[in-house]
């Protein structure tokens, strides 16, 4: 394991706790062997030994014994480098990280199969709904039409506090501080660059394009106003960010920004910090996945379902990468 | 293919038309070769050649030249002898019959298990949403704790214009049996027959339980009232038929009645012929999978979605049997 933040320590808490109930259902025996961290020496409430603890990632990515590299350690480099390494060597790497996918997706996908390794990342958009499965796999039959994503808990917690109490966006803002929903710079989620990585990454899996993020019309919160909230009430709507992703007869667009949705729509009674992605499809009609965004424990539990998953890849004769 | 009804047709109609996507996007390339029918000589509306229909299904399965079956002949027998063979013969089997899976579900996957082939079922559950795949897969490291789910749409269309517009059970289900929601005989649905098939399914695949259907709980929606709905109205709820799956200390519970939602709760908003199912874990919270439970288009993109998984494992020396 690369990284032991938050979603690190929840994988190695969820895979303690589970550890049998996954050995049974699914035949694999997962073991944390080793975790490259910046300060080796800091006390961490993980159930770990102290002792698998190290400051050298190369030499954990190098390591013959280790047969598979989750990352949580976050940030763009050296994470690409440590990545494009672990595949080199034939190693399936499982990752949450978007800002990661968002710029070097191509080159690590490629990376993965020119190896012929798992290179899974159904953590990095949606937290811990399944969503990059059902597009890759469920829907492998499906000529998807439109993706329309509520893909930001905070911006959405702080609407659905505008909408529902009728409060300023400092106010819902201040609150979602508050409760740990936003960060002190809040610039990344209310501008909607959080948004843009994930709609660019959802473009890549459902539509086969690469969007660069600089390449999204992106449009925050920002200028979202109680007059703007009540107006759309009064015709039947409320205030959504959307990511949408969407087939033309000339390409895929691919956009994110304040969207009134009407009240019918599924995607209108999302509330709080859940997020929700909307598909269309050519058969299959309209599909919703809704759940949480974010946090430890739902972004462990996709972490852990692609980490099983790659693992039942890596049995000798039986799979092979996906 | 064994069967080519209306699922049968869709699916031939959707690989038609998606086939270059899927080649290009999955590097799979489909052709369906064979098709067992009851009568040969009926004029079809596929796009299809006359000369791959046959009458003798056995002989289809014995073909050695066919890799994979897709069965959508529906019933019980002889499809289970027919399923087998194609397993005991190492083929993999991709099917939406629900009735065959709730009774003989555990004997088709150990056979599966045996031959180390595939044995897939999305499209018996919840039509065109995928479910069955993300508990199995996205959800393999999460204990599952409990799931609800609005597995039937005729029975959520009928609660729904019961709720609406105030109608009787009696006005909503001619209603639905005009828009051919319904079938001349509801049996089935309204008395929560089919409902049950799918929470066997649901509890096999998320619980790891065998429940025959004769053994769950259930009660239809024929007692339910116009004054029931009112009063579930007047208190903020609203009335769905559930099939509920959940752990106990001592075992796992499965059973189908119409419930009172409350209305804040997501699978409250879920209406009309729409399924939806509700999971809950102990790492990722509450999810909700919402979309078309049932048609053509829906089931046939949750089958060709399932072919396409199979199919990569058959590859050789690149993937196995999940």
């Amino acid at each position: 394991m690369l990284g032991c933040g938050n979603v690190g320590a929840d994988v190695a808490r969820l895979l303690d706790q589970n550890r049998e109930l996954i050995a049974e259902r699914s035949g694999v025996d997962l073991t944390i062997t080793r975790v490259a961290v910046r300060d080796g020496k800091s006390k961490r409430d993980v159930p770990l030994p102290a002792e698998i603890f190290t400051t050298d990632a190369e030499q954990l990515v190098r390591d013959p014994e280790i047969d598979l590299i989750v990352e949580v350690m976050g940030s763009v480099h050296p994470t690409r480098e440590l990545l494009l390494q672990a595949l080199e060597l034939s190693k399936p790497v499982v990752t949450a990280n978007k800002e990661l996918i968002a710029l070097h997706g191509e080159e690590l996908f490629q990376a993965a199969e020119n190896a012929g390794v798992d290179f899974l990342f159904e953590a990095s958009v949606a937290g811990g709904i399944p969503v990059m499965r059902p597009l890759r796999e469920s829907l492998a039959g499906e000529r998807i039409t439109r993706v329309m994503g509520i893909v930001n808990g905070t911006t959405n917690f702080i609407l659905s506090q505008m909408t529902q109490h009728g409060e300023s966006l400092e106010t819902a803002l201040a609150e979602a501080q508050r409760l740990g929903y936003a960060e002190a710079d809040p610039t990344a989620d209310i501008e909607g660059f959080d948004a843009a990585s994930k709609a660019s990454i959802i473009a890549m899996v459902a539509f086969g394009v690469v969007v660069g993020t600089d390449q999204i019309y992106r449009e925050g919160i920002t200028d979202v106003t109680e007059r703007d909230i009540s107006a759309a009430r009064a015709f039947g709507y409320v205030i959504k960010l959307l990511a949408i992703i969407e087939e033309h007869p000339d390409g895929v667009s691919v956009r994110v920004h304040p969207t009134f949705v009407p009240n019918s729509h599924p995607l209108a009674s999302v509330d709080g910090v859940d997020n929700a992605v909307f598909i269309e499809g050519n058969a299959v009609g309209q599909l919703m996945l809704r759940g949480p965004g974010a946090g430890g424990g739902p972004t462990a539990s996709s972490v852990l379902g692609d980490v099983i998953d790659a693992s039942k890849n890596l049995v000798p004769g039986s799979r092979g990468p996906s």
